[in-house]
């Protein structure tokens, strides 16, 4: 389980994050954001949680044929630690024999969208950096082969060779107008959340089970009276993400946590504890 | 509607392909192919079908920063009748920069795998050429905006420019070992699989409903007696792909069509036929 370097609080006040990369996006709220400081995943943790959650990813190579133009293919990959990609591919690939004649490479890494969605609207991030054959750990290829079992039917055949992407520049892309260059220091040393395995299902309990406690704990804790509705769209160690609904109007919010969560139990606990507290308020006033 | 140029037949005979650029895959059967000649589609065929069925799309760029790297990132698109894709991308975007820089590109369209299988075994094509700022028909726009209705929150936008990928080469590749160099004229004039959009729920009602007809087919048209069993995984104008079952051993086989299908209905009523062709000479036999 990583550890949580936050300052735990048990005050009402919701976290404030001492650092954040969010910047503006000059496509909505005409650049103004009406939640300044609150607090949400570094680009960096971002770019590791996407990467840790194995989605879809997109291996650019500089082609031989034609000559210099960036060739884009399928990849499967295992992150190591550092967050560094490793993949297994066969020399039969143009890939490969792209990266053997030119190591420079990039490997996209996008989440998986809500289904009905703008996949734009979704997180990515572009790992990019120089392409070394080389062998995994023991460990490591225990795992690959776990992550994607279709890969023990070729695993030993001659032409498949092992390479890792050593990374020397980070592209993260949150969405619309949420992105930014991630150091590549920062970007190794960062964790990915540990709520991203259970995000999906936490959602889905909170909008199918308890919908109606998302407009007592966003108005109780950004202090609003406005707020009718509200469907959960993500949650992260930090907080919850949601679409709340006024009576005229539907816009994203950040419920923040008051303390940062390590699993889903935390969440669980973090969230009843929340509601407890705006409603025993409710009842006071 | 696309127009079939294979000639039609009546007779009981599976169709041969004219030509097809499938190629032997040397990591299964030892390349031997046990269905030679067989009808499929072409690889100009498949890499139209997919990059029509409008699946993750991503862009290949050569950054500026850092230079020459080959730069991947998230794109959707649209085709044109030529196959060649359509961008709606901002200038803030990294991969717009690099494009006005070097028009050098290939986007990568890749075919959403089924649940719980190894996304390598499915479609993906790339598509090379230069990128060109310059605004689509009216129709093409139009139909953009139908295909990606997020686009219309931003298309007038006046950092968002419309850019088009002139493909000058078309890498296939069908899955593990099936994959070739496509002729970019060959691509340009093919036309998409008329079958595509109804493939899946076909196959769905086919194993969920008609199961048992699967080993009928396949012992009959392929003149064998040893399938037991099948799952439909994939059908197309020419025939469908199964994975089917001897008492000893499970591998793919492709039932061609008598005659080639316009649609949906053509498939229906082909495979209705057959089966009855089959079953009357069970019953003669």
């Amino acid at each position: 389980v990583p550890t949580v370097d936050l300052p735990l609080t048990t005050s009402a006040e919701p976290l404030l994050a001492a650092t954040t990369t969010e910047v503006r996006d000059p496509h909505r709220n005409g650049g103004f954001d009406p939640q300044p400081g609150v607090a949400r995943l570094t680009h960096a943790e971002q770019a590791r949680t996407l990467v840790h959650g194995h989605g879809g990813a997109m291996l650019s190579t500089v082609a031989r044929k034609p000559e210099g133009f960036p060739f884009g293919s399928l990849v499967t990959y295992l992150a190591d630690d550092q967050g560094n990609p490793w993949l297994l591919i066969s020399a039969m690939a143009e890939h490969t024999a792209n990266a053997l004649a030119d190591q420079r490479a990039s490997v996209l890494v996008a989440a998986t969208p809500p289904a009905d969605t703008d996949p734009l609207a979704s997180g990515r991030v572009t790992l990019i950096g120089t392409l070394h054959q080389t062998d995994p750990t023991n460990d490591l290829r225990a795992e690959f082969l776990t992550r994607h079992p279709g890969a023990r039917s070729y695993v030993d055949f001659p032409d498949f060779m092992w390479w890792t992407l050593r990374v020397e520049s980070v592209r993260y892309v949150g969405g619309f107008g949420r992105m930014s260059w991630v150091d590549a220091g920062e970007y190794a040393t960062s964790l990915p959340d540990p709520i991203a395995p259970a995000a999906h299902g936490i959602c889905a309990h909170m909008n199918a089970d308890h919908a109606d406690a998302h407009p007592v704990l966003l108005n109780f804790f950004l202090r609003r009276t406005d707020i009718v509705s509200a469907h959960m769209t993500g949650v992260d160690r930090l907080g919850c993400d949601l679409d709340a609904k006024t009576a005229t109007a539907s816009y994203p919010l950040r419920l923040p946590f008051r303390n940062p969560a390590n699993d889903a139990t935390d969440v669980r606990n973090e969230l009843v504890a929340m509601l407890n507290q705006a409603r025993l308020s409710e009842t006071q006033t």
